[in-house]
């Protein structure tokens, strides 16, 4: 964390005391323990994580790619990154710990409502955020590297889906790709009198991670995971193919306002989809967590090559923002 | 790690083959050990880091501001994102232990070789690299996050500074200004028979993590430490500040062909300055671990406000590369 441009001092000592604040005024940013650094030094120090396992990932939030600031303000893009990185952890049955983030962006960016954003999305996802690093840029780059821990329990991999296991998805699809359509139609414009509306660009613009979700899919026995970045479609075949299954789904949940397609193809809805054992006490763990059932799509098949809705062959599509877009 | 531009499951697949050939073909990057996953799923899964205490930093490093692909490759600029995230481990006292990196890049960038380049870094300096995102963009912005520990050490603080420490600094400055101002000189041509010349490339090109001999630092007792990443008047200034004291420096080393300014102000050097009380056994330290000896540079002074060089007032400069740049 030392190659912080000259220039930028003051903002950093800005962040640093919004990450200050944001414990004492009551919003809940976890703050360091006795022993442990966040900001301001070479390296974070922090308390070993807990668990026989450290989870580490890394997720980009560029413009043009992943965020368009026509549609979306910067606090959504600096919330964004952190969530997409907490949906990392979740997509595991961890939970989180501490992230870092990396912004490049241009000179006249409000660095501010980016770090808004971030400190937003961390305290509500009960994230410590400790450190990261300032540099200039053409156009805004945000970086987040997260940590999570499994406490005692196993990661959930991509790779451990058997034939017959139960397919689950932990809520309706294509909220955010509807969010988009919408605040597309409208040139950005995100006023509305419509509940359902509100919620659709809520979902586009401020996803959040399942964690609750991901540590009772994973206590119920979930054997295989991922979170829902790309599409239901691409994300099931990751788990097909790093498990040697293939896949047959009845049905599947869409969010009000949103379309089959926008559901199967959309991305971003950062829903988990999981594999389960047929007698494994999936809706039982939900329930007595609070959470809402999930929904039971499909089961895994032993023929590798199947992808399959309702008996017809799925294709498999997802958010193809090319390499360079 | 789930944002992954559908264009470049190619892409990632051959640097997942670079990284695991990188350990069988005898290079020794590391590879994971039983119930550990590197790259391929949500987040890498990794044992749980030794010692009371886990390092965490991110560092970027962005075309035309930390790097200029006309004066090095996209090699270098990946090795340089490594070894950036490693001295801020050595900064601390501390070793290594896992990277993911993020990168963003024009459609035309020729990935391969920024990977290659990491890769390269990773097993010179022991890394595992087990991660990464990639995402397209209108510059190459690199963004590596580190994790690293201290094993049974405390972790070497910017705080932790008294009065009267003396201080040191690993070995001499100013190659990595003088090789960048060589390769300015020459449109970039890297090509000499001059050994001389040569060692002031490589240290601008590749710098490498003094990892060894943070940690010969740690154990001789060293109260304060920092990595000279902007230049050695404000580096040592942010262990002034922060430590409630000022230095009073009697000499500065130079590297060979690199002038006292480039040593002052120049930066990227990524020499360790550190603190430690007057009987510390420095010396000793550095010897039994086979390095060569610090220099012994000058002393802490309790006038919170002295900034000196040979009696006279040091102007605190460095590498002002703007936000925004």
């Amino acid at each position: 964390m030392t190659t912080v441009p000259g220039g930028e001092f003051e903002a950093i000592a800005r962040i640093q005391r919004r990450l200050g604040l944001a414990g004492r005024d009551g919003r809940g940013l976890p703050q360091p323990a006795p022993g442990e650094v966040f900001s301001g030094d070479d390296a974070a120090v922090l308390a070993r994580p807990p668990g026989k396992r450290l989870l580490l990932a890394i997720d980009l939030v560029v413009e043009g790619v992943h965020v368009d600031l026509a549609l979306g303000s910067l606090a959504d893009a600096g919330w964004k990154a952190i969530s997409v990185n907490a949906s990392d952890i979740a997509a595991m049955g961890g939970r989180p710990l501490h992230a870092v983030a990396g912004v490049s962006a241009p000179a006249d960016t409000d660095i501010d409502a980016v770090a808004d954003g971030m400190v937003e999305a961390c305290t509500a996802q009960g994230i410590a955020l400790v450190g990261g690093d300032l540099s200039g840029g053409d156009r805004l780059v945000i970086s987040v590297a997260i940590t999570g821990t499994c406490d005692d329990r196993s990661p959930v991999l991509r790779s451990g889906a058997r034939a017959d296991d139960v397919i689950w998805l932990s809520g309706p699809l294509g909220a955010s790709a509807a969010g988009l359509q919408l605040l597309r139609s409208r040139g950005g414009a995100a006023e509305t009198d419509d509940e359902g509306e509100r919620l659709l660009i809520q979902a586009y613009r401020r996803p959040i991670a399942r964690l609750r979700e991901g540590v009772a899919a994973a206590a119920a026995g979930a054997t295989a995971m991922i979170d829902i970045s790309d599409g239901l479609s691409k994300d099931l075949d990751h788990i097909a193919v790093q498990s040697g299954v293939g896949f047959r789904l009845s049905s599947v949940p869409v969010a009000e306002k949103a379309s089959l397609e926008q559901a199967l193809g959309g991305g971003e809805d950062y829903e988990l989809a999981f594999t389960a054992p047929p007698g494994a006490p999936v809706l039982d763990a939900f329930e007595v967590a609070g959470l809402a059932p999930p929904f039971r799509i499909g089961v895994c098949s032993s023929d590798a090559a199947e992808r399959s809705l309702e008996g017809r062959q799925l294709e498999i599509r997802g958010w193809e923002h090319s390499f360079g877009a």
